[in-house]
């Protein structure tokens, strides 16, 4: 059996981690990058990492999405706010039965996936991965990492374990990977949003870390509201979350090394958070099924503002 | 007849400021100053403000609440978070039929001052006043001015414009300070939060001037919602406020010029924010009447931290 080829769109926190793994398995893994090119071309990647550091001095780096070579899996792994380029990013890339596996924070962005490449190649992939870029080419490993796979259905209706799922799955495995299958990716995706949604958007708002919001008895009250706001918008739009989710979510943070949240450093550093996909995608949904998860849609409008500010003073 | 007497509890940007005006137009107040007392003593206070700035030389200042005389107007104009020293601030300086006059923002100050000194004598003002501190013994008075006046009722009635109301109100009137007279203290109050809970809250957690909120369409909306909160408490607690008034604040806010709310300017300088008067009690009475108000008590979670947290900085 020929050895699957990857592309990885995005070569940072995420996809770096990711890529590289494949790539040091023995997978047939491309690279694009942006601002790093230069760098990683000249002396490839570097993974620091508690389960053992590594480099990977030559990788197969693009600068330009239509050169790269068509792969059997696109792994979309840029920020959701440059989604505004995929038909620019990914067709290129794609063999005739390719996938696209979106590692992507946030609702809806498989739609837009399937918008561009078609619905049935589209599987969505969450990833429970503490890791940051640390510099060119460089990427640290905190903790985590294991991905939960589920295929896109354009319909709504969950097409159980596919053998395209199988396929990733095993090859991520085969790089020390943990995966997982979902049987509803919409539920997966809101389920991640339970803990995304307070501890990302508090982490900006009030400058803080997660274990710095549970140690405060109002901070952590409100974070427990802005769970059942989430769950509340789920239910309305027919994906059931149970309140035993909610508490496990909560026992889980208060063991967790503290941790700065990757909206929290894209802010820090006056990049664009992701606060659409996060955030407003979720909040429409909610509405529009009935929902108004009233703290869920502050928050959105206090992320919304400073995100607009940061967006100015880089203009300026 | 005599002049009254007045004795000001708090000397800053409000207490001053009033206090000023009253001694100027020849009434008989006296100052009670903290860190402020031996420059005041030496050099009176100073008002600089748009209707003309004025100088006082020589004021009748205290440093200790004990030492002030007997007052028929007590004016308690400290900020609410030194109200838990009400028992040491406020008897002795009371005559038989003194009143005291509260100068606070938020609600439940009175009911606060009537278990110290007796119901029948509190009565509540509320400032609409835009001045600062500007430095020891110097009141910068930035604009507006008048001050609404509603007589305490420990039964929740409204006692209507009583004798003590028109009093005060002759002798602010003669101090150039326009006045009203409400029926209802407690309605006055809840219409008064229809502003300070999204400005001041937003303010502070945002790092915004009210023009920038008004000029951001989202923040802007849950500036409305949050005064539809309020709205929404206050008719809870059976005090209605007509839909129109929240059009007419937004109208004014549009119109203010570009102002740091006192709230603001406590956080800026690390001093203890009035959260419990402006959040807590509101949402805490709101809650007890059945109306959840949960983008307010969201606004209330994170400002108790952000104190909580200036607290701390201050201790260490």
């Amino acid at each position: 059996m020929r050895k699957r080829r990857y592309a990885i769109i995005g070569t940072g926190a995420v996809g770096g981690f990711y890529g590289a793994r494949l790539a040091r398995a023995g997978l047939d893994v491309h690279f694009l990058l942006r601002s790093d090119f230069e760098h990683v071309r000249a002396h490839g990647l570097v993974v620091e990492s508690p389960d053992g550091d590594f480099a990977l001095p030559r990788v197969q780096a693009y600068a330009r999405a239509a050169d790269l070579p068509a792969a059997d899996v696109t792994v979309l792994a840029v920020k959701t706010t440059e989604n505004g380029r995929l038909a620019e990013l990914l067709p290129a890339s794609l063999v005739g039965e390719g996938a696209v596996l979106v590692l992507q924070n946030g609702l809806g962005n498989e739609d837009e996936v399937a918008a561009a490449v078609g619905h049935g190649r589209v599987t969505g992939g969450l990833c429970f991965l503490c890791s940051n870029k640390a510099g060119p080419g460089r990427i640290q490993h905190l903790d985590y990492g294991f991905v939960t796979l589920a295929d896109y259905a354009a319909d709504g209706r969950p097409p159980g374990v596919t053998d395209r799922m199988r396929e990733i799955a095993a090859d991520f495995q085969a790089a020390g990977i943990p995966t997982e299958f979902a049987d509803d990716l919409v539920l997966a995706r809101w389920r991640k949003l339970v803990w995304n949604v307070p501890f990302s958007g508090l982490s900006v708002v009030l400058d803080a870390t997660s274990a710095e919001l549970m140690a405060d008895p109002a901070a952590r009250r409100l974070a427990e509201d802005l769970m059942r706001d989430v769950a509340d918008g789920a239910r309305a739009c027919g994906k059931a979350i149970e309140e035993g989710f909610l508490r496990h979510m909560l026992g889980l943070t208060e063991k967790m090394t503290p941790y700065r949240t990757s909206m929290k450093i894209d802010y820090d550093l006056g990049r664009p958070m992701e606060v659409e996909a996060i955030f407003g995608r979720p909040v429409r949904a909610a509405r529009e099924a009935g929902a108004a998860c009233p703290r869920m849609a502050a928050l959105y409008a206090l992320l919304g503002f400073l995100d607009a500010r940061n967006r100015a003073r880089r203009g300026a």
